[in-house]
């Protein structure tokens, strides 16, 4: 049983606590947050739950064996820095950190100490994602050609990042798990639409050391809801809808094949299209399985399947795209 | 009663051939191709066309008024400009010219010799995209924030030009025609999956000298059709799915509002939702009205709304776009 | 504060603590439920809530002002009764009774001790189903033509009711709310695929003193959930689609107009077809309003919108209607 | 090559003309009209095709080898009689005829004399009608439960039938066609909303001699079209939707297990859901397949697939379904 404190509870910690409190592994211990409102709001929910008006209290609590951290993005780093070095295990909101040198400094730090380090990936630890996953890896869709995502709403607009961080971070997560390519230069175009304030709509094009292309389309400010992402292979191609409240991955048995023969009215490529299937889709809770998965990690020292250094992937990517953005598309290399 | 010359009877010459045929005020005097076999149907289908192998012929014929081209892009320059000399008016398929060089040719002869010029941008003549351009210029979405269109499928790949002069040129006419706004720069990305071929994936971002900004997603490899673009304005949004039977405008009473208050769980910005609506759109059919538009032009000689201009505009764009292109998205000013 | 016991914590009672619970002028003082392992997890979520194996103990509470009955539909006459008796207030989960005599006995009862009687008909206190009480009462339809509702899915058979029981009463409770028209008899149709079980699939007609239909398709056994209801106004036509996460009724402004001239070639019915639109619809949470209508009821002792009339209202179209099934079709009175 | 004779040109018509004149083994040789009008459409059209106001004049043509049919339904028994009587092979506009004993006596006289008499039941010549009953007859679904069929627009009203003779026979169809069981009874309701016309709504349910079920909803007053069919079988079921531009057919391996455990809680049901799957289908146009298909029964003397005895199953339901309509869903017997 791994006691979690955590750090944080106001959009996305109440689903930390209730997961990491409910899993069969891991209790939470204590709950910090700046707001003491919040603070009463944990009490009523949780009678047994400790809390703190101080994170520095909480990491240094001698029941507390990791530390899960819903805050700011811009306080990742210092937070989790300041967790690993009291000795304790990390699970950190995505994104994992402000800079890839912020990311690199905690994967070292957390190896140095034999400290296990995770961040919230939690699209990756989803049913669809998964079988996404097994369809890429086994070949079934033969080489691929392209991931197209849109991923746009009506959206709550952060304060201090821009859309890249906070929804095309999804993306990015789930492209390091399903593809394991190397990413090689990125452009990144959006505008801000809010004098002073980041990028509300982006687009980024990520080009990788392969025939392999990746554009992701985020956007706080549309009128519907959108999570849709086309993967194109050259064997079979797949539209995963996020939305769907059933058959959310359908693979088409379709593609383009190369001849030889040409005219002027005809063209070197043929056409095939066959069935259409959509796999059932295993429907565990992501969070659930993620909170799981990281007990174990901490339990068996074995490295998460959103490690630091899939966090790190990201944070590169987004990095770059921030500078590309800034340059209305400049394409900038992601080291 | 203009008479017409179609030059060109391979996949878009037949629809010229049946509008200017049908229309009230117009009719087709002599169709060519180069293919033989492609006559012989025109001939079945219409015993009263005349038919010829030569385009020469065909231009310089004495019942020819205007010219029709329906011809790979790589020929449009050339037979229009020889149509102009002749001093016929001339209709061409979309793009107008491979280069905003040889699209300013063009307008220049066509003015020097008082003929009509005219690019056949079919979108434009639709009652879908008539309500957009009602809708922004009568201010109901206020000030537009962006345009953002996604138009893929499992297409007939050209041989000879990239995606972008395929399907993107349909964007960049409704852009044209609908927002009157001046273009600064275009990043644009993309891939071949083809050897040795152009394009058959790319994304364009076109910046303007306004809040504005217009992604283009197309791709020739797609497992779906899709045909849908975003507006956004910041009073009232739209989607604009050309794939719906009927209600294809929908518009959006959404949109945020900015406002003083800030704490650590609020950010500046409100949300309001209110009523959608899907306007009434007339259902003629955009080819026949605009064979009708470009009789009315040579008869009155008044200038097209998809003119030689609304083609120079579009080619700028695309000849920028490409260049972006092969460059994975450096920022190219449109001049 | 009303004080509420609620009589079962299977599928549905958890739903009623919860929101009797949250409520500001209600709370749960008791729970009482035939199985133990149920009311242990009453305990470990509301360690506040008293538990009984017996309902008598529950009626009986000298702090119980109120009983909630959430038991299969077989035990609601006798339940309520037995409450009423006690002088307590009764709110009876849908459908109020298994006859319409019981219901009438219990309206009665209820109305000579002065107590409120009020029926669980969730869907009339959505924001949709209240909506389009307002658009018909409003006129904006015209007269109504038609009611035609599909309810199907892969469902849980019920094992002591047929699927009208259980389905079908959602349309009957609309039905009563939005139209206030009198029944005069009923086909249904159906089957059963489970020996020895009621039917699990069956479709439903209701004529009316006017010229309104309403037809009823519902399912257990259906490959995908829909949940989709026409109504026909001679001006104007909704769709209501349950499942839609946002645009959940739409209204269309066509129809017929009947005219004189008549050919052989054309009918006597002309058509039009304007605009449609999406109304914006509150969110509050159905079961909460419901909850503290029903406290409102009781404190100033008004008759509840689902009250024991509309319960049988729809308790003699639901026994009319299993005749009929069980004769294939043959029309049976409402009285 | 078979040349045919048509009778009517108004709505159908044309399709039967273009058809019969463009398959590889029939020609069209004359067409008859009252309308004097449409012959000159006809002349416009096809200069070679000869045009009459006189039927019996197209009947006792000497060219004719056969006759088509596509006139209003109160004339389709008078015009197939004299043509069979005239020794020419029958093609009849759906339904075949007005009641089953007219449809009875056409099946005689074209077996007496040896003749072809196929009725245009256009639908089972789909590429999604002919998946259907191969999965059916392949025992895919296992044993049949029910067919649920929803078939309403905002329709073109008959002047003289209701629109269960309009559209309820698609439906009747493709029933004979896919599933061969033997209907038993019919209950049926609808409603009139034109003052002295029939029924504009109507909802049939046929039993059969099996545990399978059939319901038909039709509609022509409904805000929008819907052509939406469920199969339910006990291994798996379907939705086939004809409005769907590629997946018309999808087949889900979902469904019931009864079991013998049983709780207050638990029911006898167990559910399973599997990978759904759309199958290709083809595209060969259902009214070409058809034009061929007569053809080929003419030339070898085979029967149709569409036969007379299909037609006088589909008009035989009608006629119960019309008695039963008449008195609000009174069970008529299928004879």
């Amino acid at each position: 049983m791994i006691s979690i404190g955590v750090i944080g509870y106001g959009y996305w910690g109440p689903n930390l606590v209730r997961n990491f409190q409910e899993s069969h592994n891991t209790k939470v211990t204590v709950v910090s947050d700046l707001n003491s409102s919040r603070l009463d709001l944990v009490k009523s929910r949780y009678p047994t739950i400790e809390t703190t008006l101080s994170h520095v209290e909480l990491i240094e609590h001698p029941h507390v064996d990791a530390v899960a951290i819903a805050t700011p993005v811009g306080t990742h780093f210092d937070l989790a820095m300041a967790a690993l070095q009291a000795g304790k295990h990390v699970f950190v909101e995505k994104p994992l950190a402000q800079t890839a040198q912020q990311a690199r400094r905690l994967i070292d730090e957390a190896d140095k100490r034999g400290l296990i380090l995770m961040v919230d990936h939690t699209f990756i630890y989803t049913g669809a994602v998964r079988k996404l996953k097994d369809l890429v890896q086994s070949g079934e869709l033969g080489e691929i050609y392209y991931y197209d995502s849109v991923r746009v709403n009506l959206g709550l607009f952060q304060p201090d990042v821009s859309v890249i961080w906070d929804l095309a971070v999804h993306d990015l997560a789930i492209l390091n798990y399903v593809f394991h390519q190397q990413p090689v230069s990125v452009s990144a175009t959006g505008m801000s639409h809010v004098p002073g304030k980041p990028a509300n709509v982006a687009y980024l094009t990520v080009y990788f050391d392969s025939p392999m292309i990746a554009h992701i389309n985020v956007n706080w400010l549309a009128p519907v809801k959108l999570r849709r992402t086309l993967i194109g292979g050259n064997q079979k191609m797949i539209v995963y809808d996020d939305l769907e409240p059933s058959e959310k991955i359908k693979i088409y048995d379709k593609g383009i094949e190369v001849t030889n023969r040409e005219s002027i009215y005809q063209t070197l490529i043929g056409y095939r299209s066959d069935d259409m299937y959509a796999p059932k889709l295993d429907t565990i809770e992501a969070l659930r399985r993620e909170a799981e998965h990281f007990a174990q990690c901490v339990e068996k020292n074995t490295k998460p399947e959103s490690s630091g250094e899939a966090g790190l992937y990201v944070v590169s990517i987004l990095e770059s795209a921030s500078r590309s953005l800034s340059q209305r598309g400049i394409p900038v290399d992601v080291i």
